[in-house]
């Protein structure tokens, strides 16, 4: 079976119910994710598309949809979580480091850890150095690398990419040219993947 | 077990896919749904809420997931379906009339049908006229009562009590006072209802 590409940032809500989940559920199911970081916020400006911000109704509703469905996995959350995000750029771009070196699926689980059951913020300090420290990263060395304009770049290439697949929101699952939109269509991506349509 | 109060407005296009399965998962899941429409336009106006307006990326991802879903339904669509619709509270005031009356979900499964697979929009003629027709409702009658402010009055207190409940999108499920937004919480709503939580 092919691999998912797993479009996501690191700012994102919902994206938590995907990334503390995946590699249990790419397990059982015998699925491979790339996880792919990029810039939402980018895309979501350019297409003026800004879900929550001055929506009090729907903000409070997302975290009690969150709550529910972090329960239903059994993730522990503090919700609401710090929102939005003032460094989501810096955590993406440390993400992407990440995956050019192997260790993006550790970072961003850890980071989204300290976000969401500690309270402090991804991308920020303390967050960014101590979930490299727990993952065995030296943040001195990852902090002079992320601020390159080879990462930079990287990551503002990869949101055009994921833009021109038409993603423009996060978590996002790609296979086969076909697009799926949230951790509840993650079931409906792999079905696509497998069967070429999506099964009940 | 409980009935789930069931809160939609026709003009809301995900809205297509709970309606044509409720009757059928009602009766196979042994839960009774309350069809309460409601004019989720007014909300959205006042919440500043507007998500496919300018935004052709989303919109066009809205129209190919609901394919994909209806798919999953076996559920026929001739799509993108005309929207957005020009008589959005006439064919909400006529439900409402149809739940006095008892003939809401007859009316509303028809006049999705004449939409959503004929291209007919709802709310205007002739689908007003032919799914009354098709559902034994004399279109006279019904155009004169659903014109007294009665029926007007009653839709905008329905939308204000929807509103008040925590009601922001269509389709929305609220049952034990808590609320399940979208077609794809349908389960999680039943959930709810019975054991008081959400479970995969």
């Amino acid at each position: 079976m092919e691999a998912i590409d797993f479009w996501y940032s690191i700012g994102s809500t919902y994206t938590y119910l995907t990334v503390m989940r995946l590699s249990g559920y790419a397990k059982n199911n015998g699925v491979i994710f790339n996880w792919r970081p990029f810039d939402v916020r980018t895309i979501m400006i350019e297409q003026k598309n800004i879900p929550f911000r001055n929506k009090p109704e729907k903000s409070a509703y997302m975290w009690r949809d969150i709550e529910r469905r972090a329960a239903m996995y059994s993730l522990t959350a503090s919700l609401p979580a710090p929102y939005p995000l003032e460094e989501l750029a810096l955590a993406n771009q440390i993400a992407l480091l990440g995956r050019q070196e192997g260790w993006v699926q550790e970072y961003t689980v850890e980071t989204y850890r300290l976000w969401f059951v500690d309270g402090r913020p991804a991308g920020s300090e303390p967050n960014v150095s101590e979930c490299l420290k727990r993952i065995g990263q030296d943040p001195v060395r990852v902090h002079e690398k992320v601020q390159s304009s080879e990462i930079v770049d990287a990551l503002a290439a990869e949101t055009v990419t994921a833009r021109d697949m038409g993603v423009f929101g996060s978590p996002t699952f790609v296979v086969k040219e076909e697009v799926f939109w949230g951790d509840d269509r993650l079931d409906d991506a792999v079905s696509w993947c497998r069967h070429g349509r999506v099964m009940g």
